[in-house]
């Protein structure tokens, strides 16, 4: 069991963000990853049918007998969690409550921004998850900003205000690498501006592609503000649950990392190294059962 | 049969500018349209992938007793056209052709630029086809470009020289409402400065989501410049095989337009409207089945 790999996923190359936060964290896991290329981006999709492409791809990876499976993509962790959580019977980690758990350690304000997809922003999983671990409840939404693309949500709990936008250009930037050139630069402004006028001191980069972006990011939100990742969280959520449970791989053999993708492995590895580096030298092609 | 639909399909929204022109211009035919929504887009996907999703939805719409079948993508049209022609007994249409026709017919200098995603540009659809209608071939090509974002090819044949680019951030634009402000104008500037700088007096928009950017590409361009939209030339074809085949709608029905989609319909009808206008009331979910 201790050998067993640790199985993660994201529609595409998103999730190599918080696999090399694991690996960097936990050197000794074998690892597989499977990106869902043929059906990326799930961010603009459905509920129903992000939950349906979650439980194909959890079915393809139980075996290949993981010992734990972690859902690297906030959109598919804000719809899918508890179904796959009822299906599977290794423990499943999403990128969800980590990021929640770390922005409330970080905020001092209590004002946050969250930023993501357009499902994981709809879904309102951050809110729900950060009442839930601070024991508080949503008192009041609102809807803020004038035009079409600066519109964004103020939702008011007992003890804090959480704002959230979906910024839908952010996954194509990071796939065409432009990341903090001027076009990232302004669509980084446009987006941001009316958190930027609330004075959030946290802001979670809310998809697993947000960190590639990271530094423009932080240049426009300025030095006050704390940007939440959640691959590190979430890498020592995964490192405790390990513990935990006692599986963890102490065998000392060198470490395998398997990547499949569902789609043509080729751009996967191109862009996959803008994500996770040079390590990726090969994907294999999985075949997904309908279920 | 004269009353039988014509069904026309593509990754998601964008076929619609095709489908409008249709209507526009055959306005007595019923039509059903199908937006691959669940795994939208087709741009950066593989040939295989493409041709799998696209067999799929042409089964589902030749069981709708369509008479003709219209690929109002340019992906699945570059992939996919010629296993579907050798699969359906309905005639079937795609943009490539008609576009190719329409800037052969356009320029005057015999320097063409070609714009679509990365599938359409990769598969060299637009230049084989121009090749074909011109007796002509491909003699040279090479890269151009500095830069990652402003790589183009110059693809030399006998008798004209092609510039071909793939521009990847032009569809999430689109589908963000984003068509004229600051983001959408340097994007534009971005992809098209080298093609602008090689003179060419036509421009093939080899995808049908670029429509919606075309007053900024134009003002970009400069007036020298021909603009292609293969919706146009589309529905031209359409009504001639219709002629032809003796199968146009002469009955003084009133036309009924069917929409389906495999994700759910509330984002395709919102975006949809942008495409085609408030002519979309509903949108009915299509399973579609694996071959």
């Amino acid at each position: 069991m201790k050998e067993n790999p640790i199985g993660v996923f994201d529609s595409g190359v998103g999730g190599l963000t918080v696999l090399r936060e694991i690996t960097r964290q936990l050197p000794g896991e074998n690892t597989i990853y499977l990106g869902d290329t043929a059906r990326v981006p799930y961010g603009i999709k459905s509920r129903e049918t992000v939950v349906r492409y979650s439980i194909e791809v959890a079915r393809f990876l139980t075996k290949l007998d993981i010992k734990l499976l972690v859902v690297a993509c906030n959109t598919a962790s804000a719809y899918a969690l508890p179904e796959l959580k009822k299906r599977l019977r290794v423990p499943v980690i999403g990128v969800i409550e980590p990021g929640a758990r770390a922005a409330l350690r970080a905020t001092r304000t209590r004002r946050i921004g969250i930023i993501g997809t357009q499902g994981t922003i709809r879904s309102n999983s951050y809110v729900d998850e950060i009442n839930r671990l601070s024991g508080d409840e949503t008192k009041e939404v609102a809807e803020r900003g004038e035009k079409h693309f600066d519109r964004y949500f103020e939702i008011k709990t007992g003890k804090m205000v959480i704002f959230t936008k979906a910024c839908p250009l952010f996954v194509p930037l990071a796939e065409e690498g432009w990341t903090s050139n001027d076009v990232a630069r302004l669509t980084v402004e446009h987006y941001l501006k009316g958190l930027n006028d609330e004075k959030i001191d946290t802001l979670v980069l809310g998809c697993t592609h947000y960190p590639i972006l990271k530094e423009t990011i932080a240049s426009v939100m300025g030095k006050g503000v704390a940007l939440i990742d959640s691959a590190e969280s979430t890498a020592i959520e995964v490192k405790r649950v390990l513990n935990e449970k006692g599986i963890g791989n102490d065998t000392g053999s060198p470490a395998a990392h398997r990547f499949f993708v569902t789609d043509s492995p080729e751009r996967f590895i191109q862009v996959g190294r803008r994500f996770f580096g040079e390590g990726i030298k090969d994907a294999e092609l999985a075949e997904l059962e309908a279920p």
